[in-house]
């Protein structure tokens, strides 16, 4: 049973007005608001029990190092039981993609070899593998989802060649809400020897990942849209592919000797997790995980499967608006314009006179939207929390806005 | 009137015991407490106003933003009042540097060029700078201090040539305690239009710093030891130096224009921000700024000479006690060892029964030990809210080492 006013009682900022409405928080794609037990997990930490971690002896120091450590586990289990070791923590998905691009591409890949990407990536996962394009001649090279937003592993088949040495693709798009068959593409790319990063931002949160069996290489996690707390994250690189990387930032922790004329490095994780980390956004993180994990993914990809079908039948019977991606395999995230060409910012603030908070623009997808031939959409994205009698005050409100604006 | 009772319970962590034991911490040159109005900020923030910066209409998002950017106004005057465009967000100081040698030297030096650096350095500006060596043949020149830790600017003289690029000093040492004269560092460098980045971890903690008359380029801080929120913190990088500069990390916010074939940037600082940025932690940092401003950094760095001058009699009283750095110009930091070869680490064990925090090991420099000839010392480091009490309470567990090891 899924008790969905309870978990809305976790959320304190749920409770609040916006505009003298209650807020109902559609914008969970750009970040996820945060359970009580979270923000007490942090104000406890620097209350009670901080100091900096691993390189103390003291008892705040055991503590802390004991507290943050043991998140390692936590989130190793969230992605299906991986090695502890093949977590690097870090401030989110772009510090990952960023890790990847300099600490394994950049070692690994020359002038002319290739990147495959789907024009659905965000730009955390586009604007590192640009980087290669400028500084090293690594050619980008496109896959598009169908018309519907599904995506068809077969069109990966298609641009591979010998030059391909990496795939990088959303596992969730978080515009279409489009889950993309990562299994699938992870098929076609092992026997030839391609590895695949994935950005798990989006589909992380809203079902269960199984790293065990999903043949990615490389999976990247986002902790402010886990309902954790923002700058925290991590990253899981199969062992032999963090073999294959050199350090991406350098500093304390990283090493092991450090003397004027060399330097050796600490064990991985360790090697790629630089200076004095995030301590209590990790641990936050922990909390978020513990939470999601004791309401179980399965429980929230349900009640958010529900959401999307009910959204998408009262979105279906307005004419007026022309939502984006429609593959059967979606998350509770839809995109959507209007016909008469009101501009998505002008939905979204006249929304928010309602309450309802939606985002409005490229959603850091400009590729995507100009595959989709628009500048902009509005999009609303569900979370956990979020119940049917929200879609109806979205479903008011944007007919508010069609009559004001249509 | 320096209240320092009123100061201290501000903290909530340090009415607190460890094993049974009134805590005294003494490590804030690892990691500073917070207090109470910095831990409120962030729960206030998830709890009423939280939404992803930047890119959102709706109401949450615009308070978030507006939260979130007023901090760097408060950072532009907490470092005496530089321009708000010149303040780059991001986690602390290994960020800080990482984005100097990733951004700014990668681009700008080549192989054979020079950095200069002190042995007093953290890692944090030792390691990027030893990447740019291994994999550019860039050549690292040190600069030793004088015996007593005190560092002659003069020093920098000598080993300026030609291929000179970049120097890369700290203000403060973590491990001595060392002011260095940055300003009579960069007298010499200006003439010869040779760049100065400064580690400003320690020295913004204790003392006020102002960049407009420092003469440096490049100047990192950290939040964590400033009594802000892990992984929070700025880098402050001239106008004229962030022109040079190519984009560290990639991903949303950073970009004006993503194509499939190509990219444009945004204006600076934004360039060198990547993605969903430490949001709540930026709010906590200026929160801790606001309450080390309204205290006065003048005033904290008088208490806090107080406590050296306090600390520093005490330890000269003990003949078997080492001290590494009694430079007249320093912070209340004082490393150690003792006669007997007692290993820092027991000291450091048997003095937190006493409830005293104290670090043992090489704090991060390791050329610093190499230099001094021990590979570990034990580091008392002050901070606002420490007594002179809370002094006798070390000396007492020190003498009471000193029996059990001597």
């Amino acid at each position: 049973m899924y008790d969905i006013q309870s978990i809305r009682a976790d959320f304190p900022i749920l409770s609040r007005e916006v505009n003298g409405k209650p807020l109902v928080y559609l914008d969970n794609g750009a970040s996820a608001q945060k359970p009580q037990v979270v923000i007490d997990a942090i104000s406890h930490a620097y209350s009670h029990e901080y100091a900096n971690v691993h390189r103390g002896l003291h008892t705040l120091s055991t503590i802390a190092t004991e507290n943050y450590e043991a998140v390692r586990g936590k989130i190793a289990g969230f992605l299906g039981g991986v090695a502890e070791e093949e977590i690097i923590f870090n401030t989110g998905a772009t510090h990952g993609f960023n890790m990847i691009s300099y600490g394994w591409a950049m070692q690994n890949l020359t002038a002319g070899d290739e990147i495959v990407l789907s024009v659905m990536e965000h730009h955390a996962n586009i604007v590192p593998w640009h980087f290669l394009r400028e500084r090293m001649g690594v050619k980008l090279v496109w896959v598009e989802p169908e018309a519907d937003g599904s995506f068809d592993p077969a069109r990966v088949v298609e641009v591979l060649n010998d030059r391909t040495k990496l795939v990088a693709l959303t596992h969730m798009s978080n515009v279409l809400g489009t889950v993309v068959d990562i299994a699938a593409v992870a098929e076609i790319l092992k026997p030839r020897g391609i590895p695949l990063a994935v950005d798990g931002s989006q589909a992380s949160v809203h079902m269960p990942v199984d790293l065990t069996t999903l043949g990615a290489d490389f999976y990247c996690i986002t902790g402010h849209k886990l309902y954790g707390p923002s700058a925290s994250g991590a990253v899981w690189i199969k062992s032999e592919r963090m073999a294959e990387m050199r350090p991406f930032m350098g500093g304390g922790d990283m090493i092991r000797t450090v003397t004027r004329d060399e330097i050796t490095y600490n064990d991985p994780p360790h090697t790629f997790e630089a200076g004095t980390p995030g301590i209590v956004q990790m641990i936050g993180l922990g909390t978020a995980i513990d939470y999601m994990t004791n309401i179980g993914m399965a429980n929230i990809a349900a009640h958010e499967a529900s959401l999307r079908d009910y959204a998408q039948d009262k979105f279906r019977a307005l004419n007026w608006l022309n939502l984006q991606g429609t593959a059967a395999n979606k998350g509770a995230i839809f995109s959507f314009t209007m016909d008469g060409g009101a501009h998505p910012h002008d939905i979204s603030t006249i929304v928010d006179q309602k309450g309802v908070a939606v985002r409005a623009g490229h959603h850091c997808c400009q590729p995507l939207m100009q595959h989709l031939g628009v500048n902009a959409t509005c999009r609303a994205s569900f979370g956990m929390y979020n119940t049917v009698d929200e879609v109806d005050v979205l479903v008011d409100a944007l007919e508010t806005c069609h009559r004001l604006l249509g």
